[in-house]
């Protein structure tokens, strides 16, 4: 098995870099970390390039470890240098991304996707993805502006779900065209008490959802074809909702 | 109007460190940032100690800032020094803390409530604040073990909402059992299937709802002093939502 002991190493030092868009676009990789996501990239089949673990780490896995051939070994402080917080679990893998443009949308013609319109909030991306794969959607597509779906925070906030469900990149002008014309309903989302009531579309196992930026909504343009516009109405004095809880509340709705 | 210059002036030093619990204790104060918190404040009528504003800042809003006796002009860099961000706004407010065991559950009757069980990420918490208070809830009850309401995480998250509705730190034995003798029925949540779904409870304006930590959910000895407990179920492969989304999902259920 190969062992890597030094923080200096080549391999370590360009893996570690995987925290940037650039280094991930110019690898076709990203990072993940803890058993949780390394075990479920494992039992989903994902392209996994190398793993890197720990001896503590792969005493705790080692049936499943020792199946794979690229495992690499590394010490506490190796991990240390990888991990992003201050005690890392010391297992790694490297993952090869899918091929984001990999869904055309002109092909979809049912399942229910979740659109990202701009969404600025890591936090919010990954947790409305893990919403997603819960509530049993097909996938999710990035919009322009809207964060990766690789950045370290998102990854981390997905808890795996990548694994399960479809994420791509995406023109959302040309997704929710399509759909529409797919006779997929696509329902945009807007702070307005003018729009239509959530709680009035009927349930359904066919449809698109746009969620929009945190502060500034949907764009207007996307607004302008879709083929409703949600609104949940607010009881109290807040003034909205944090995008991924109405994200949530709005997914688990419509597949009553 | 005073005015102070220097980081180093004693009274920015203490407030700077209002961001720690020891010393919002001892001065039974904690600070807000940004013009949007301060504004609700002044609004809502809080108790204000103090307003800390840039020029600039001042400039905005001399309308209704001028009205108030407290006011400190501060410069950029001692706003920095009180910011948490890189580029503050420029206005801040040293607010008092209001008396977190000013609720006596005995004598709670009606409404809606939302308790929190060790709950530790601050920002769930201060999501489900402001989730509670977008569903038109009374109040949200924070049992032990569960972040403070006054940490400035929590602070940022809940956007305003400690204004609109009642926040108390509280026992949750207590507050289960005074509800449920009461007749205010109380509903715990757990991840188990075998529990109730949640959209066969019927909405209701008289309620407690439990939300347990983000890892070992609720505590084993109150889901046996509540009314009901409830499940959302899982149609994809996730392994459950993020705490702050499934409040959300049954907050918005449960309020219809």
């Amino acid at each position: 098995m190969k062992e890597i002991k030094s923080t200096q190493n080549k391999k370590i030092k360009e893996w570690s870099k995987l925290t940037q868009k650039s280094e991930r676009r110019r690898t076709g990789c990203y990072l993940i970390e803890s058993w949780h996501l390394v075990g479920t990239a494992i039992q989903t089949k994902q392209p996994i390039k190398w793993i890197l673990t720990t001896p503590e780490q792969l005493n705790q896995h080692r049936d499943v470890l020792n199946r794979f051939e690229n495992l690499i070994l590394i010490t506490d402080r190796v991990a240390k240098r990888l991990g992003s917080t201050v005690h890392p679990q010391g297992i790694f893998a490297i993952v090869q991304m899918p091929d984001s443009s990999s869904i055309d949308p002109k092909q979809v013609k049912d399942g229910r996707w979740l659109l990202l319109d701009q969404v600025q909030d890591p936090g919010n991306i990954g947790t409305m993805v893990r919403t997603a794969d819960a509530a049993g959607f097909s996938g999710v597509i990035f919009g322009l502006g809207t964060a990766s779906p690789y950045n370290p925070k998102v990854v981390r906030a997905m808890q795996g779900s990548q694994f399960h469900l479809k994420l791509a990149n995406g023109n959302l002008k040309d997704w929710i065209t399509n759909l529409t014309t797919n006779h997929v309903p696509v329902y945009g989302t807007i702070l307005d008490p003018e729009a239509i009531d959530y709680r009035k579309v009927k349930p359904s196992d066919r449809f698109g959802l746009v969620m929009g930026n945190e502060g500034n909504g949907m764009q207007k343009q996307l607004l302008k074809l879709t083929t409703k516009n949600l609104y949940i109405p607010i009881k109290g004095q807040a003034e909205s909702l944090n995008v991924a809880v109405a994200a949530g509340i709005l997914m688990f709705e419509l597949i009553k």
